[in-house]
């Protein structure tokens, strides 16, 4: 499943077994079978059950409940995004919407999610799957705003340099179905939400802008926003109408942490990158590496973050520290990749090992290997890349130069070429990113 | 030692037991009182002594020299900074020159050394003291060249994007005491060469240029770097001239490592980042924490350096990984700090932990303490800062962002009003930064 990448089959057994532990299918599955508290209870109560499935991982979520609740369920609604549902699952609707762009689909996703929630009573159940991209592929605008007024009010947030937090905070007052809307579309039933995380420290209300969590922003911190960053005159005049109404009282406000529905409402993390963080470092362990986990929360520029892990890598190789050899460091997290004018294909993934490159050359017995859970690292058919101490000469003997990729953000035509592109194909999970830094290799048992 | 910032006694001790190991003075002293096979060797044949010391570190490592060797010093010369020399020693020269831009001194220091090496014999030893910012302070152009030549031509190299062994290539084909010359102006006589290492790595021709280690690269390559960098044409023309002599072979090359007299030169590292890293540890160990040493060649562009040290932070602090608490994890290694067009006051180590402290913020008992071993991060008088999960509550206290002060480079007024600056005082070493990720405090014995 990784593609022709020389990987040695201990490192592959680890990504695999990191890739496993947040499969979105399973984790649902094992959600219900092995359920906690709140959800025994839901199970053994509730006379009906309604799924409502959203993200990239709704379609395997779902999958996996009908599996298990089977004639239980009275009726489904799965939206996901273009091209990943995998057929039609009994008495689900499933509607395909646009990612990262919201669409028509969008629009239907959420209606259907409404209509399927309506007229339940305290008898009954509502299992609320929740995955990355859910922000995008469900979306209610709220009367009398158009998908479009969406649109453009989140380019303008994107393009200002307002936080992903100041985003959404405004998102939640334009959207009806964000920040707590499906659980207040869903009272008076009972909502267990199983979550599968791609927001580093699985902040509920990130995660797919939070339909079942309260929202305590308001009205006036969402004019806040724009006006902090010169957008108020800017928006559409019907989100900037929308908005004003909603200062003076005349637009119901999101629900808040103590509206009493809430107390109905459950929400479990099924899938995060700590679990594959932790899958990896037992199987790392359990290969015979001495391994340990760095971070799970790894954030800054790909290229500075690789020139610091290979720093560390050196140290492991040369100097038995942090870990002595074989050694496995395990980290977790999103980097970032901040293009100039001309640039040309990648992914922070490959960015990284790719910085990693000069710095490596010439270790024996490293391997960087970065990748992203998804199986899909920028807009490339990659998950990531292997960065090994022979990278560099391979690349010299090519005529490439890491250097000159790395300046023109080219590092899939440099990958593709040395032979260290790793391809997993979509993985219908998302978890972010993990990185292994490898230094020795555990004897045969 | 460590100014008014409030750091826990523990902390306090690591650092001072790191810079304890890289005293120059300390260093020196050691390295002539339980000397190596060839220093022992010296001492034991050599009939007189003469010492060169240069660098930042000059005096207190003559001084040490002096004090051990005594009247079996025939003469020496101390070349040092400005400021950076303690009174006079008996039979020396001290001269102080410029740093970082060489100047008139800098002339004066290289005659000097010269001066000091003529007329000695194979029953003579020379010993070399060398310390960081020696190729600024000593210089000697080579004939008909002025030392505006050479300083123009490495601003030109500076600002074209050269690295720093490409600057060093040309810089030693243009300048006699370098890339070997003071060992060739030594012979016959026996060289014993201590150095006190600023480069990552310990490169020794990188040190203050390398004056008594062979130079492998030719005239050739000195011209290719000019002309990578299309600067044959906007060098001053006697650069242009004599490189081209050069290439012609009208001008000697500079020693290559087959010249005989490389046979009588013994090097030997008395200090680095890495023997401070390792006093580091071994008391972080003694006081109690669980501590490990992540790198000696970290490097990176300091804020973002400072986003991956905090995440990792943040998982010892939440997860006891990669070490259980008390933990202290030691980076050791110099960071960058790329300047626009609008900057404040600050340092790469002042930035670094500037930009620790959003994600910092909040945990209990976390210390990110980022410092220069000499003393001087950047054009301040601090040696660095110290981070804690109460800076960004300080900060925002006194109407303070921390996301301001890095937007605009501007980290010392940040850290000086917030108390979080750290002040060591000049140390006289210079062995780059070392950065403590402490989370947790053992319990006192």
């Amino acid at each position: 499943m990784l593609g022709a990448v020389p990987l040695p089959q201990p490192i592959q057994r680890i990504l695999t077994a990191a890739l496993e532990a947040v499969d979105p299918y399973r984790a649902v599955a094992q959600a219900l079978r092995s359920p906690d508290a709140e959800t025994q209870e839901a199970l053994a109560s509730a006379k009906r059950w309604v799924v409502v499935a959203l993200g990239k991982a709704a379609f395997p979520m779902a999958k996996a409940a009908a599996d298990v609740l089977g004639n239980r369920i009275a009726r489904g609604v799965v939206v996901t995004k273009r091209g990943h549902a995998s057929g039609q699952l009994p008495r689900f609707r499933v509607i395909e919407a646009g990612h990262p762009v919201p669409d028509a689909g969008s629009q239907r996703g959420a209606t259907a999610i409404f209509a399927a929630l309506e007229g339940l009573t305290p008898d009954d159940a509502v299992l609320v799957l929740i995955s990355g991209g859910g922000s995008a592929l469900v979306t209610a605008p709220r009367l009398p705003l158009t998908l479009a007024d969406l649109q453009r009010t989140t380019q303008l947030l994107l393009a200002s340099g307002a936080t992903i937090e100041e985003i959404n905070t405004v998102r939640k007052h334009l959207d009806s179905i964000k920040g707590g809307g499906l659980a207040q579309a869903a009272a008076p039933a009972r909502v267990i939400a199983l979550v599968l995380s791609d927001v580093l420290g699985d902040p509920l209300d990130a995660i797919a802008s939070g339909p079942a969590v309260p929202d305590p922003t308001t009205f006036a911190d969402a004019w806040q926003v724009l006006s902090r960053y010169q957008l108020t005159d800017r928006v559409p005049a019907r989100v900037r109408a929308l908005l004003q109404r909603g200062l003076r009282g005349e637009v119901p406000e999101t629900p808040k942490p103590d509206a009493p529905f809430f107390a109905r409402v459950h929400h479990r993390v099924v899938g995060n990158l700590r679990l594959a963080a932790e899958a990896a470092l037992t199987q790392a362990r359990t290969e015979g590496f001495a391994a340990e986990i760095a971070t799970t929360t790894l954030q800054g520029e790909a290229r500075e973050v690789g020139k610091v892990l290979v720093s560390v890598l050196q140290e492991m190789a040369r100097h038995q520290h942090p870990l002595p050899k074989p050694a496995c460091l395990i980290w977790g997290g999103e980097t970032t990749v901040t293009l100039g004018e001309d640039y040309g294909l990648g992914g922070r993934n490959q960015e990284l090992a790719l910085a990693a490159v000069p710095a490596l050359a010439g270790l024996k017995d490293v391997w960087l290997v970065a990748f992203a859970t998804d199986g899909t690292d920028g807009p490339t058919d990659a998950a990531g890349a292997v960065a090994t101490g022979d990278t560099l000469a391979q690349a010299q003997a090519l005529g490439l130069s890491p250097w000159e990729a790395l300046t023109r953000h080219d590092a899939y035509p440099f990958w593709k070429q040395v032979g260290g592109l790793l391809q997993t194909g979509p993985t219908q999970t998302n978890v972010n990113d993990l990185i292994l830094l490898v230094a020795g290799l555990p004897e045969k048992k």
